[in-house]
């Protein structure tokens, strides 16, 4: 099932609240995804990604197809079941891993040959590939198969790549609505377009035609300036339906999820959370705390005491620090825990502050505070 | 405090049940003590080692000493509030790594001069300074601090080593009763004499004249063959005091339990069920579990179907050998977790057999399956 209720509008802005009804639950939007590429948020267990908040998270099929298979996730009862989560998951479709990770790729208008980036094995991922894979796999949301092109790409290049993302889109359509799946699935679109209005315009325009109960914005987070983004969201979202959620790819940080919830955003999903508390690195309301630091080494204090999280209502700065400097394991899963509850108590502040009629001065409270 | 009260024995062997109640709480014995080296049990966080029903953890006074330093700890307010672990603790005394891990050894009538195996500073340890860095670290449990001789030594260096041992011991007793731990802290004596009968015997009966509340046997698990380990607590034991605990350190894997417990042995620690699950190896009652095994791939059935822990609750065979496949940390906690919760469950079995005095059938029934 899927089904989306905006529940409350920011009178100033684009920013919204959202209720997101899947086949596996519910998720309040805005919504940060934590990522779970391998069928594991990296360092946690789904209690841990439950305990922090999150309402849906989200898997890779690239990652996936190859190890373990989606064979063998289908074998298993889906992705759910495989891996002991039973709240909802969003899978990409591969297509962005297909650009960034996979060797010797060749694009032609059936799909795209590539070399696996662990063992150089040949596949070939198509738009009915991707979206059969994707069925196998079983999340709540699924997204079509695009054409992920680098920044900054040629304007021809972009033109010709936007509309191959549409007639692949229409493919996954095809493919999902033939299947049965689509009840228990919900098929996003794509908008590509790079960083030009115009062929943002033009992908959106194709893909509303074709009617996708939601859409992400994609080709963003590919190695242009931090601000563009928030442009092609801004060029992008105009040309959206009000009514349906809007998933903007790869982003962000927590700067970054206040500028896009304004610009009218619902969906989120970043490794960052998770990747920098591995290197040691947890986010606060006070910005960013490095435990390599000598100066925590005598610091008898939670990352943040007024964080309710497991890290912070058992361990302090100093003991994290020597975790972290004596490598054992237990602190990365403890950082990733704080950092992923950090996350989601952000996006409840910004929910709340939407309600409230308040976005702006909350963005403004956050921002003073995080970048001091 | 310290107190031991033997709860049943087991009318064939030398088999016994105690309760040991020590400042932080009680702990049933036969007991297995987890590792927690750097002041945390390798990928599980003190809640996680509760949850498999540890009643006391061992922490290494060398590595604790080298970082974060004793001092730190004991501003922190003792290892038990720096780790956040609430239930007994019992520390080495640094003898056993100073002998196996530390470079450039000099060992003189005062102490051990060494190298720092992590970055080459020069230390001294004596027995004084063990015993003061324990009183900092503020274990339930303190260790005297031992020369821990390798298999084979000659006999006429044992003889030496023993008496040296004592020697040391007595300084250890005499620092700490004059410290005023020694109502928070019991301080153990350790029994050396490698493999030679008369040193084991002379050792103890030297150790026994200080009385100390407890004796641990070591100088086992040294490189000598296994079968050995059995016949030096066979010699050790019988000169030891028998309302008083027994722990033989470093040992054991679970055969090595069943085998020392019916010959008297009250409490173990050994790293190896930590160990072994960052290997991908499970222990069950069924025999170890080699998770990268191809034969699991599809096992979509726990570790042990039979077992409460939250791995065997929660996940598959096949979701477990995926992520040691995809080198995903979950899995390095789920089967520490598996293996503590196998370990503490064994004990259990053991203890409540020596209850019901039926210790041998229940090692036979549990030998045969786990040797199958």
């Amino acid at each position: 099932m899927h089904e989306f209720k905006i529940t409350a509008r920011d009178p100033k802005t684009a920013a919204r609240c959202g209720l997101l009804k899947l086949s596996h639950g519910e998720a309040r939007t805005p919504c940060y995804m934590p990522v779970g590429t391998q069928a594991s948020v990296k360092a946690l267990s789904p209690e841990d990604v439950s305990a922090c908040g999150s309402e849906i998270l989200l898997a890779n099929t690239y990652h996936l197809m190859l190890r373990p298979g989606a064979e063998l996730i289908q074998k298993a009862g889906g992705l759910h079941v495989f891996m002991h989560w039973s709240k909802p998951i969003l899978t990409d479709s591969g297509g962005f891993q297909v650009f960034s990770l996979a060797d010797l790729r060749r694009i032609t208008e059936n799909g795209v040959q590539f070399q696996s980036h662990l063992d150089g094995r040949r596949w070939e991922m198509t738009p009915e590939s991707s979206t059969l894979l994707q069925h196998k796999i079983g999340a709540d949301i699924i997204m079509a198969f695009d054409e992920c092109i680098p920044y900054p790409s040629p304007e021809d290049y972009v033109d010709q790549s936007v509309e191959r993302t549409t007639r692949w889109a229409g493919r996954c359509l095809q493919v999902h609505r033939q299947s049965g799946r689509a009840g228990a699935q919900a098929l996003y679109g794509i908008v590509q377009g790079s960083s030009f209005p115009h062929w943002r315009e033009k992908s959106a325009k194709q893909l509303l035609a074709l009617d996708f109960p939601g859409y992400a914005i994609g080709g963003v987070s590919v190695g242009e300036p931090q601000e563009m983004i928030y442009g092609v969201v801004e060029m992008t979202v105009q040309h959206l339906p009000v009514n349906k959620p809007r998933y903007l790819m790869g982003v962000g940080k927590p700067e970054d999820i206040w500028e896009c919830v304004e610009r009218g955003i619902d969906l989120f999903d970043c490794v960052l959370p998770t990747r920098i508390a591995r290197n040691g690195t947890a986010l606060t309301r006070m910005g960013r705390i490095i435990l390599k630091n000598a100066q925590y080494s005598e610091d008898f204090t939670p990352l943040d005491p007024r964080c309710g999280c497991e890290c912070c209502r058992n361990y302090t700065k100093a003991y994290l620090r020597h975790l972290f400097q004596a490598e054992e394991l237990l602190v990365l899963r403890l950082v990733s825990l704080h950092n992923l509850h950090f996350m989601n108590e952000m996006t409840a502040i910004i929910r709340r502050a939407i309600v409230e009629n308040r976005f702006l001065e909350a963005k403004e409270e956050f921002l003073k505070s995080y970048k001091r």
